[in-house]
């Protein structure tokens, strides 16, 4: 299976990579073990020792260095070999390693040619660290369907109407067409509903019978980082005087079938309210898990190991953004596959 | 994997597909859905949105319209869009239909050329219905074998002596071979005790100590639906003073190596008497679950996904109605494949 | 998958196959069944009647012969058929048996050329039988991986001193080269240590705060026995004078990818303290459970369906008993495909 390569992955959120401990997770099908430095810097290694292929996150952390608990090989962090009880320190005995950078709550890794490995371009997850930890949640959930899949299920945000009725939708996203801008290898969907009534989820922030005006939209970037925003004003008022939220649905590819999902929901009201933001969580973490998932599970299942677009899907206007995605990806791992991973046109 | 396609397909006792509810179930590889109408017809389509592949039988019954819960296109049971929320309906948002018919406590499918599903040629279960419902037991079993190997198992009875010792069998089937007739596409098998002892299941219905005359049957009709007679009288009396038993095995494929499996028992002697007719489930089932099944997965895996007859089993005569079955389907499927899909010779 | 097959393969342990019972399992890909004879005497017939490959396994015994429970064939212990309910006895309901032979604990068994099956080549347990009762502890481990990677793990007992530090190595294994010596078809590894501290599983056995004397070796024979022995005495005394266990470490192929792991060890000291054998027992077992199967499991992920030699693996010195005993199963594997069956040097 073909993936790109050269993008930044999320591999874990920070709070998973525990200091001191090793933490295996496996990306476009390679097994990496991650850990952290005594500055609490991430590094990530191939999960795999170059002696005998022995899983390096079943081993010590020993100081900065990893040690295989198989034969006790100890590598740094840079996956140079720095001890061998059993002969001397060969060039072969080195671990590959990949670029990590942590950012906003979450540590990225960058599999493809470690020369175009720049921070910069990073997805922008910064409203991760713009509001207080009270209006702040976030969760991981292991998904078995292709990270295809799951990015047309965020970019094509009117399934809500249908498929979370008592929580996200209620018919407005489906009434108002969204515009669809491409920008160099990004996409930005957005819908906008002007007197409408407020989804169920945001009814109790306005007063009781109210109409409002809303927004929705999504900014994608390869291969599956997203930042949706969604909020509520009175009708006729400005956005800036409304509720807003921004949330992050970031899709990583374990396998062709399978994938890593980090959701995420930040908000500009009842910003210090911690109970309302686990009711949040739980209400999120709810649709996704029982109404995503197996939804898109199953469609996985109807579709098997082949290309959805390859079956003959009836495609329609709502559809736009997921297929360009799609072309996006392709022409990047074309390109990619082709030798040309210069650099990427940013938005 | 091939399979008969212009046959009928038990895919579903009525009791499982209730009013108003999606009942999926795959057959010959293919998903569906079931549901009924207001009038309790019920409908089989394919259970896959022609959008995305979404699975139609997680979404919802809206009158007589089935909603895909996923982005709310509707479908009338006759598989066309009646609905689409996001722009108009064409041809395309079609849904694959195939007939369906409720006879005899069965939902019976066609999934070949419609134009020759004819119900008249539904196996016939009539006996189902010819007994008050304390006289009638039934089930559904899932089993991790070809349909192939659960028909040879019906179409040999005298298994039942050495599997079934203490309910089914006595020894009496292997000591009367069979005679098989072949009529059209059909197979009929006959076996007759004359003054033998009864079975277990039957000895309670004689006099202590009595022999009988016995017989035992099976009906075979393409691709496994079968009835099973068997009964006993006393010695030298006609079978119409007996105690007759009629009973369905009808075996569904779901893939090359699964089955839907189809039981039914019926009788007219105790036919009153509920607490007996649940012995009597509970006994027959105790049999297929406990015994059969694991006798026949067990068989699957030393088979593989070879054909049993490729592999040179040493076969006897008690394997020519199983044998005979087989060489029926192989010529159907042989006829179908190669475009023959007329009419089939019935019995 | 190719395996060696002119070789005694270790079937079960002797208590695990029961007088009166059927024990299946399942040696280089075929399944088999075992049972003992009036006298005690073990059998080995491939467990798929000829009939119609049903599980025979699952049949009965009936004095020393085996009762499909299907269809009621019965055989004897050479396979023969001595018993059809349904017609004459002939040839062709014939079960292959295989040459079976108790020795030392453990039965076992030859799926190869019988002409070349020789008792005397069955590899020497005798320790086994050496010892009462109380100084022989032994079990049996299903592993999910190649019986390749578990001979590499007894061939080099380095491993010992990083995987086991609390139980079996303290780094004396490291520090001291093994010697390895080649003879006919097996191999020898030995590694001396002088002065050296105790492994904890020694050091109770020794004066608080001694040094000692130790030695490990292991002799290893195709495919997959191996005899340990390791040992201590006081600094400069010889090893009659110390403590010496013998331990058996025998890896029979299910598939590539499972191993049946027999596992045994008896000792010279304590011999008559069964409280300690069982502690012995219970801290071997947890080692070999929970720090050598998940660490050779997780190898087996990351070599998948390859041969580790292939994927370029960064040998070092300890890796010369492990790639010389693949490549003697190698030599031996070519030898038997190109039909050179002929006789095996011993030692």
């Amino acid at each position: 299976m073909a993936y790109l390569r050269n993008v930044w992955y999320a591999a874990a959120w920070s709070y998973e990579i525990v200091a001191g401990e090793l933490f295996p997770r496996t990306i476009i099908e390679q097994p990496l073990v991650f850990f952290r430095n005594e500055r609490g810097e991430v590094s990530a290694l191939q999960d795999r020792c170059p002696h005998r292929f022995a899983a390096l996150s079943l081993g010590r952390l020993e100081g900065g260095s990893l040690a295989c608990r198989y034969h006790g090989l100890q590598f740094d962090a840079a996956g140079k070999c720095v001890g061998n009880p059993h002969g001397p320190v060969v060039e072969s005995l080195r671990v590959p390693t990949y670029p990590a950078v942590e950012r906003h709550a979450l540590v990225w890794v960058w599999l493809g040619d470690p020369a175009l490995a720049d921070p910069a371009d990073i997805p922008d997850m910064s409203f991760h660290d713009a509001v207080p930890d009270t209006a702040f949640n976030k969760g991981y959930l292991f998904i078995n369907a292709s990270h295809h899949l799951l990015v047309d299920n965020i970019l094509d945000l009117c399934h809500a109407d249908f498929l979370h009725p008592e929580s996200l939708g209620n018919g407005w996203i489906t009434r108002n067409r969204p515009k669809v801008e491409e920008s160099g290898d990004t996409l930005f969907v957005e819908w906008l509903g002007f007197n409408e009534p407020p989804t169920p989820l945001f009814e109790p922030e306005l007063p009781p019978g109210s109409m409002c005006d809303t927004w929705l939209s999504v900014l994608w970037r390869p291969s599956g980082a997203m930042v949706l925003r969604s909020g509520i004003t009175l009708p006729g008022e400005p956005q800036a005087a409304g509720k807003d939220s921004l949330n992050g649905h970031i899709m990583t590819p374990e396998t062709a079938r399978s994938t890593h999902y980090f959701h995420s929901s930040t908000r500009d009201f009842r910003a210090d309210d911690a109970e309302y933001n686990q009711q949040m969580y739980q209400g999120l973490r709810w649709a996704f898990e029982h109404q995503d998932r197996p939804m898109i599970e199953a469609q996985q299942q109807r579709i098997g190991s082949a290309n959805l677009l390859d079956l003959g899907p009836a495609l329609m206007p709502i559809d736009i953004a997921p297929v360009r995605a799609r072309r996006i990806y392709e022409r990047l791992l074309a390109s990619e596959l082709a030798g040309n991973s210069g650099a990427r046109q940013s938005a």
